[in-house]
């Protein structure tokens, strides 16, 4: 099952039912409005969802209509919370390696987690608006999961059983505020701006095998002004998988439906695959030669991340935005 | 105007209007059901809210009954976002001084603040429940505000018009987990679980002349097992104004509607009016003697919180917790 919010002017939008091959979608009336509110009762909503998504997967729907992601808001707009890993671990050795510092050994063992804003996220195709280039923008192409209820000490695998959905992200990072910030102690908080999410969340069952372990083992392709960057598996090499993860923050407290917990930049050793953030690319650069050389992200660039499953076929559509000035 | 969410089994709670003197209440039940929803759409529905108040102070509303805090949630049981400052910067240089360290220059003018998680808080009376009494279990005593929609770039006076209600804190922190996490660099997590809220939450005018220039200009009184602690007064001493925290905010992004804005640990220069946390207690200890004596809560605390205005009546109502053990 694929769900969508359509902008609609409110704050959460209008929850739709888009079908598998994104071509068309059903508002989901009748059944809920908004996406939280199926999160927050999903065993007695999902499964009029999922009745629908069947009917309008076999062409059946009777007020179907063309499926368009320009409408799309995030699929949650707002969440109660946006915990997002940074589960590649070698995204993070080649950062601290460019930098010339070591990666502790608990890195492997100790998920690296930050707490990002969550009241105001940005749909697939809405501007990354910034109010100054100079604060170094970049896009971090990456999965995440959005939970029902997960009690306070779960285990990983309890976690795992606790996804409702998967979606994609464009985490956008301010680089250039990142170090300052860092160095006060207190972890990111301007240099995170808001994240953007991909047109549809899906149950995990739409990824078919691909879905394992509780890791996403498909291709983020990550093309930067026309032109492929990156086109890394978030699969394999993903440290800590979403359940690990959830389990995480489920240590001192309960994590509650509709919590959104992000992988961070899919990495992979394989230099040949690619980058899901420019950063990366930049360290790679100056592991290389000594400095980076590839500027961020200047208004008007664009940014399109989408994922194709097993058949080909886009999973959760695609993010495709612009950076632009704020405009007071 | 004071508001109050009541139990009733959903997530959410029940919006109540309740008298300047927390005797009576009154549901808003045909104005709004949930707090959120007053937020989203505040100049529509607040002076609603705002007769009902009136009628209730007066004792003429008909269906009144007598307030209970045991049976609150927080007034935002969940909400979009939870941005704590550490606005007291007095707090900040007994921490640093107590480890021998100096506090960056750049604290007294660029606030310190970490965004915490949101998506369950506690009620007034609810439990501290914590897996482990090893993790250090500490009350912070502090204020908030809850936020109306604040656009991106606003000024801090702009964000200060942007205040909809003033609430108590009770910012629960686990000591012991923190050095290791912010030793990652990624700021606060496990050691920040969920933050109990007092039971009313207020519009400014509640406080007539005490809240000013941005700041409650009142003492928050801490009262640990039974033993007065702290008096602490959470005007003049704040450094940043709630107006200059929600601007640090608003520098890159969105703050929208329901965003709630901690002032941090309450902290004043004079050690005889006590403290509002026990860490401070601690490093004054560390600073005195050279180590701490005092130890952190253990399973059957109790930690009480309140505000009284100018005319002795208590603002927020008492949060009133009791620390305790995770039964799973």
């Amino acid at each position: 099952m694929k769900l969508a919010s359509y902008k609609d002017g409110s704050r959460d939008g209008q929850l739709v039912v888009v079908s598998r091959d994104l071509s068309t979608a059903h508002y989901a009336t009748g059944i809920a409005t908004r996406l939280q509110q199926v999160l927050d009762d999903w065993n007695f909503l999902s499964p009029q969802l999922e009745d629908l998504a069947q009917t309008l997967n076999q062409g059946k729907a009777r007020h179907a209509f063309a499926f368009d992601a320009r409408l799309c808001m995030a699929p949650l707009p707002r969440a109660f919370q946006w915990a997002d890993g940074s589960a590649f671990i070698n995204h993070v050795e080649l950062v601290r390696k460019a930098r010339g510092a070591e990666v502790p050994e608990s890195f492997y063992t100790d998920p690296l987690m930050y707490q990002g804003g969550s009241d105001d996220f940005l749909g697939p195709c809405d501007d990354v608006v910034c109010p100054s280039e100079d604060f170094g923008i970049d896009f971090e192409s990456e999965v995440a999961v959005i939970t029902g209820d997960v009690p306070m000490g779960a285990s990983p695998d309890a976690a795992l059983e606790g996804i409702r959905l998967l979606a994609l992200v464009n985490d956008v990072s301010l680089r250039q505020l990142i170090p300052a910030e860092l160095a006060k102690g207190f972890g990111f908080f301007q240099s995170k701006p808001a994240s953007a999410f991909g047109p549809v969340a899906v149950t995990p069952d739409e990824l078919g095998g691909a879905w394992q372990g509780g890791r996403v083992h498909l291709n983020v392709e990550s093309v930067w002004n026309g032109k492929r960057v990156g086109l890394c598996n978030a699969g394999p090499e993903m440290t800590f998988h979403f359940g690990q993860l959830i389990a995480h923050i489920a240590k001192t407290r309960n994590v509650r439906a509709g919590s959104i917990v992000g992988s961070g930049t899919v990495s992979n050793k394989d230099w040949s695959r690619g980058y899901s953030c420019i950063a990366e690319k930049r360290a790679i650069e100056t592991i290389e030669s000594g400095a980076p050389v590839t500027e961020f992200m200047k208004y008007g660039d664009t940014i399109r991340i989408e994922v194709k499953g097993a058949d080909g076929m886009s999973v959760f559509g695609a993010i495709d935005q612009r950076v632009a000035p704020l405009n007071r």
